[in-house]
């Protein structure tokens, strides 16, 4: 993909509606107010002036980053996990990955594909790290590559029981994410970026 | 991309796993309780019947589903914003999009689009839709192609001020995806999604 580049001057390519307004500075935080505090996510209420100079709140989620694996065997298959989500009703399926618990995105990467499918990767390379609803929380999601997989110990959490491990062929998983099967964003954003720079570095070589 | 199938029978392709484990039936709701009500979104707090069979509580978050749409000129060239996000800080480069506010995603796409470019689309075509933070909320964000565009009206939201207009080729927009300059995860799905969608057609025709 290092055939494409972005310009380092963004306003070179802009459109028709020309440069930013210049009274608008962005927005400024003035207070902020803790709404409920739970087990896994915060609510927080935040007094704020808006970029438009107007004084508001703003309602927002602290939660824990997440992280979600590209396992790859040597075939080029990709490891797949499917299990119950509360929120979407039974068997999703996804990528391996799950919250930080306060730990570096990396330590946990690794921590959940062996959790959740028994392998160590020798190797975890970052992909990417995308914002998943950035209007609601700051909580990002961290990709990443895995190759090399040995055997190692599976040790699910009680929301997973049930989860069952597949591995399929990258181009299997990417027709998933087409077809509508894989919809969670990080499983369906690190699927794509894998196999976009893979279909590029074989078409330039 | 139609020449990758998935199998109509996904245990055909597991791996040394073996089939689900019979005694998970999944999540069960006994009861809801609302902790907040907010402007723009509510917390939940469920009480629960876990896939291991614990009982237990699960708090997560209702708010409107969202609309990303990936607009493109007779150029190939895509419609990118860039904005004051509260919780990213200054200049976010984005999709055209927002949340649904009640109404269809299809209606909400066309209106958010017109509100933050003033493009009014000929057509708006179904891309995809995907989970953002499916362990958090069942809030989905719907991804649209929109082409055919002529002039309509700006207007734009109080949190919107500032806000400003570009016109990028759709390759370099997929650059600014792999270097990390689109980090909004319907805008990186929608973007890859295109992009790997023409290089298919491309490449077999």
């Amino acid at each position: 993909m290092n055939i494409m580049k972005i310009p380092s001057e963004w306003s070179r390519l802009q459109g028709e509606s020309g440069p930013p307004e210049p009274q608008s500075i962005g927005w400024t935080r003035i207070a902020t107010q803790t709404l409920h505090e739970g087990r896994f996510l915060t609510l927080c209420n935040d007094t704020v002036v808006r970029p438009d100079g107007s004084q508001g709140t703003y309602e927002h989620v602290a939660v824990n980053d997440s992280v979600r694996v590209v396992a790859l065997t040597d075939e080029n298959q990709v490891v797949l996990v499917e299990d119950h989500f509360y929120l979407q009703g039974p068997r999703v399926l996804h990528l391996p990955g799950g919250g930080c618990g306060g730990q570096e995105p990396e330590v946990a990467a690794r921590r959940e594909l062996e959790e959740e499918t028994g392998l160590v990767p020798e190797a975890m390379v970052p992909l990417a790290v995308i914002d998943p609803l950035p209007g609601m929380t700051a909580a990002r999601t961290h990709l990443y590559v895995a190759r090399g997989l040995t055997p190692g110990t599976v040790s699910r959490d009680d929301t997973e029981a049930g989860m069952t491990v597949m591995r399929w062929p990258l181009d299997t998983a990417v027709a998933a994410v087409y077809n509508g099967v894989i919809t969670e964003a990080g499983s369906v954003a690190a699927l794509l970026l894998t196999h976009c720079s893979q279909s590029q570095h074989q078409s330039t070589t």
